[in-house]
């Protein structure tokens, strides 16, 4: 199973894809899409929407996982993030890949074991998981393999929760 | 000039086309997206998306125009609007077509002449304003057409902001 997952962003997003196979699970890619400062929104949101296509293109993955949005403290940041989110969505059901969102305390219980674990721990876990490809994973990129790996532990148990409407 | 106004939403997104030429305003089109209650949200968004990405280049306009997006009450239902609103300024952007945004108390002002007049006082000056087309105008099309004909009254006065990083 291959699965991939976004940390959106309007100023950076990271990406992580990992392959899930006879037990052992491998590092394929990850990185970050920095749009160009000097872009308007929309135009990061459009380069955001053709990053994700193309990818989405050559990864095939069976599914995307992406962290449950929830407003927190900063509701401007958290609606600046709804954009991108929207605009990965739509590339994801564009190519007729299922999404799945997970809530923050579950990805650290995946990776780490509690869902009181510090984002570091988190990070730590992803590099070490992948430990061989170490030197390759931008931390911008760390916290989307954590949504890969933890899509890969969690399904199909409970906690797996499909985007709805 | 030709303006496309968009009121998002995951459940129902209103779009309104208004052509201003010697200082007349025509209505052009109008009409409301909606997609399958059946649907998931990528599969909402990537509606979206398409029918956007299509309308904007039937009707080729100068300008798009949406509100400001804030956060108010609910922040979940502005997080969600904030998934559509996302994706309509990326298809804005795949056409080059810049994109303005407008305060409701603007909004307000533009249409009925003060900043805290009545929603329904904003549709009905809408109407009036399009009256030989009066029929052709639905409920969640007219807040479109408010934009799109705010965008026509402030451009390019004080008020108008291009939609920034």
């Amino acid at each position: 199973m291959r699965v991939l997952g976004f940390d959106p962003g309007t100023a950076a997003t990271g990406y992580g894809i990992v392959l899930f196979e006879s037990g052992r699970l491998r590092l394929e890619g990850c990185g970050v899409w920095r749009p160009s400062s000097a872009f308007t929104l929309p135009a990061r949101l459009e380069f955001l929407l053709q990053s994700a296509i193309r990818l989405i293109e050559q990864c095939r993955p069976a599914a995307v996982s992406v962290e449950t949005v929830f407003a927190g403290r900063n509701v401007a940041s958290a609606m600046k993030l709804s954009h991108a989110r929207g605009v990965l969505l739509a590339a994801a059901a564009q190519a007729s890949v299922p999404v799945f969102e997970y809530e923050p305390r579950l990805v650290k219980k995946a990776l780490v074991g509690y869902g009181n674990a510090e984002k570091s721990q988190v990070r730590s876990m992803v590099l070490s998981l992948l430990a061989r490809q170490r030197a390759r994973v931008p931390l911008d990129a760390a916290d989307a393999l954590a949504l890969a790996i933890c899509h890969v532990h969690a399904s199909p148990r409970v906690g797996s929760v499909r985007v709805g409407s």
